[in-house]
């Protein structure tokens, strides 16, 4: 007798600038049944100083909703929960300091996601929720900034994220909840200006649908709802005239409308003008809601990488196609560090899946700074992976990909190495002696297979034991390991080399 | 009646790690004539002590001979003198102070150019010097770097520069100048490590002439003379002779062959370990000498940049295409950049000419780190051109060319201005509020054309005048003018803008 298969449980969490939620679904056959939904206003964002720093109450705030959604995922394997954090985080320069506290609370790691990752992420959301509709404009104002996508089907094809948000530009164009035409007006052409580089891209490439997501748009549809507009469809026009009705208070306290709720009233005028730009400046027309967010572009893309194939292999494949990469030699290094590094023992906190995964992509595309050219390339390699926009990478793992090539080869500088909050120095060093490993034995790039090498891994000290009388045929590449071996011995490491 | 036309006398300097060398030479007609050739053992390189400074003695030696050059070419116009730094100003951290001081004793600015640049020179040097022979290969061995090149007629097709040279290798390898065959064979691996990454590109790309340049391998041609060779072919049983013949004393002062001088003893085991590795590296058979060098290679260019089109067109066009620059938006900031810097006041000390060539080449490749990703855009386009390889292009120059894309937009930081010798800040605050304002006058992409734009430039203060009425039609510009009036205020600049 078999026991009924249990439905898997996945849980998303979007540490928001104005807003965390929480959403967590059930995986049913081959969709995902939503069970619960817990949003908590937070804003964050206005805890940011004019140093990026994020002052203390509004950490503790943040901290606070954290544990109680922690209370909801007793018990959930860490696979399945993925928090994501977006502009606020990405801004403070004591993010760390959040982080650090944030893990004595919810044993999952929360990731710093780029703005183009976000936008792709609630386009994910949004078009797994929307029935299809063509060529979509999906427009996403949250608390800091704001995403816009176009896309068709499930893949997005123009995304940004601009630094502009509900939260922010009412604290800085909306003092003390002061309304004015003039405050109104420098706001909406502050948005303006954010967006008229991009503007005319958007309206080149055009679109059948525009949606809007998230809290901003949706208590704009609300209120437009509350005056009589049934069908929740926001026009030009009725957001114009939203706008013009918004001026006839003195301060965001006394915005009367019906369908806005309290907490929603201090940033309302901000989303207002922010929206009206977005509109002025791509032209539209009229815009539906979509209930899809970030938190379900989350979900949704945790439950695809269980059936379909990983975004990221994707995002990979096409940098090392765009920058001219030796796929030979790249394959080579992979093959050899994967072979290295399922002979080590992980160290705790994170799967060997994971670890190795991102050895891969890091041997896939560990020679991408030639391109810019020769000296110092394993440095290029790090500034196009840190750097790049990289779809299906949280910049955390861009951070790690940017150190393991940075790693790759030369002296061991690793008090250049950077602070991570998910990934520690236990889990990175390991990765990075394989990858210099693999790196090294490959140096004639030749296809010439190796010998087999094997591996035995204690923390500091690493036995590479080679083939008998290997080394005598070998000459140049033994000077090599020789040479590594003492770029081991400088960082305090230790590479014994021991022919069998 | 018409004087008769003087030809016009060109000279170039190589300021190398061995020895510094002049040359001079006059044009007539379509050719050079050589007229003169100094040379100067000066051995900057083993001034560079372990921390990469140089010391004051290497300095002065250095410096006493460019005095002793600059004599020979008083009343030389500056477009006739080039002087190119290699290896050892490359690497020194206190290369400024050698610049600094240089500046008072020969009035011609001095270049540190790349090591692939350098290569390239050579390369340029020995094409013009040599018969034409089909696929070459080109190798230079210097006091502190190798340069390896494979071209076919005036084109490089494979070009590196090696940090490994007969001075360096000889304060490395050979301490006190005792010779041995364990200090031989080390120095030998040292290098063939060296080569190790690019010997079979340039095996599979394959020669049909090998060829060597510059006073090392010069010196062991004669040598071979000397032993009776007296084709003067080097081939690889007679350099393993050579090789074997100088293990036979213990010290390089009891070097003793025919054609050897006693300035090149010291250095001489080093260069045959080096050009040893590199036969052994690349299985080069035989090479012949060619008498034509870096400083060839700089006076052709000098001349050619006359007659022909500047092969530093050719890297900027090539550049845009491979970072899928949007051209015509690169041209509508370059076309307005051009008509607003023809109406400033150029500052003395360089020619108009060469810093509105600098602006055309930022306008064209000021949006070359887009393709990196959108946030920080101009910092992506500045790494991309401080660090690419790009022929024709010196180390200043590509310097200048990230400054100016670095401070086309956001806030000017001038405090991370680098410090450069030739271009002072004069020169390039200028080219900077040109190019800033042609960014923001066509930061709306569209064809349509712009008016009128009238400058008035003095220093710290600019005025623009834009036609009568036209900002009420172009707010979201006119709004960017005020952002841009804002940044210029905070880096103590002024710009006025009076509608006409």
């Amino acid at each position: 007798m078999t026991e009924p298969v249990r439905p898997r449980e996945v849980a998303a969490i979007d540490i928001g600038s104005n807003s965390f939620h929480m959403v967590v679904a059930r995986i049913v056959g081959q969709s995902l049944q939503i069970i619960s939904r817990h949003k908590q206003r937070v804003h964050l964002a206005s805890g940011l100083d004019e140093h990026q720093n994020l002052d203390q109450a509004a950490i503790q705030r943040g901290l606070n909703c954290l544990a109680m959604f922690a209370e909801r995922l007793q018990g959930f394997e860490p696979e399945n929960v993925r928090i994501a954090a977006t502009y606020t985080l990405r801004q403070a320069n004591n993010a760390h300091v959040f982080l650090k506290r944030a893990e004595a609370l919810i044993p999952y790691p929360i990731e710093i996601i780029p703005g183009t990752e976000e936008a792709r992420l609630i386009y994910l959301g949004v078009t797994h929720t929307q029935p299809d509709s063509g060529q979509k404009l999906i427009v996403d104002i949250g608390g800091g900034s704001t995403e816009l996508v176009i896309g068709d089907g499930f893949t997005p094809q123009l995304a940004y994220s601009k630094h502009m948000g509900c939260v922010s530009y009412n604290k800085h164009y909306f003092s003390k909840g002061k309304i004015s035409s003039k405050n109104m007006a420098t706001a909406q052409l502050a948005a303006q200006q954010k967006l008229e580089s991009i503007a005319s891209k958007y309206t080149s490439k055009g679109w059948q649908t525009a949606i809007g997501s998230s809290g901003t748009i949706k208590a704009i549809r609300e209120v437009l709802i509350g005056q009589g507009h049934s069908d929740g469809v926001i026009t030009a026009k009725r957001l114009q005239q939203l706008y013009d009705a918004i001026l006839k208070v003195k301060n965001s306290d006394d915005l009367d409308f019906v369908g806005l709720s309290d907490d929603r009233k201090p940033v309302f005028a901000a989303g207002v003008a922010i929206l009206n730009a977005v509109f002025s400046s791509l032209n539209i027309d009229e815009m539906i809601f979509s209930d899809g967010a970030l938190r379900e572009g989350l979900l949704y893309e945790m439950e695809e990488r269980f059936r379909h194939s990983d975004i990221r292999v994707r995002t990979a494949t096409s940098m090392a196609k765009q920058y001219n990469v030796d796929i030979a030699q790249a394959n080579r290094v992979k093959t050899t560090a994967e072979l290295l590094y399922n002979q080590v023992e992980p160290q705790p906190g994170l799967t060997k899946v994971e670890l190795a995964t991102l050895l891969s992509w890091g041997a896939l595309l560990h020679e991408v700074g030639l391109s810019i050219s020769y000296p110092g390339f394993h440095r290029h390699s790090a500034y196009l992976l840190r750097f790049s926009t990289m779809p299906g990478f949280n910049l955390e793992q861009q951070t790690v990909l940017a150190t393991l090539v940075r790693f790759q080869r030369k002296s061991l500088k690793l008090e250049e190495m950077p602070e991570l909050s998910i990934y520690k120095r236990k889990h990175l060093y390991p990765l990075i002696r394989t990858l210099r490993l693999a790196v090294a034995l490959n140096g004639q790039r030749s296809d010439d297979p190796l010998p087999v090498i094997m591996v035995d891994a204690d923390k500091e000290k690493w036995q590479l034991t080679l083939p008998e009388g290997w080394e005598e045929n070998n000459r140049l590449l033994a000077a090599d390991l020789r040479q590594e071996q003492e770029y081991w011995r400088k960082a305090g490491w230790e590479l014994d080399l021991s022919p069998n």
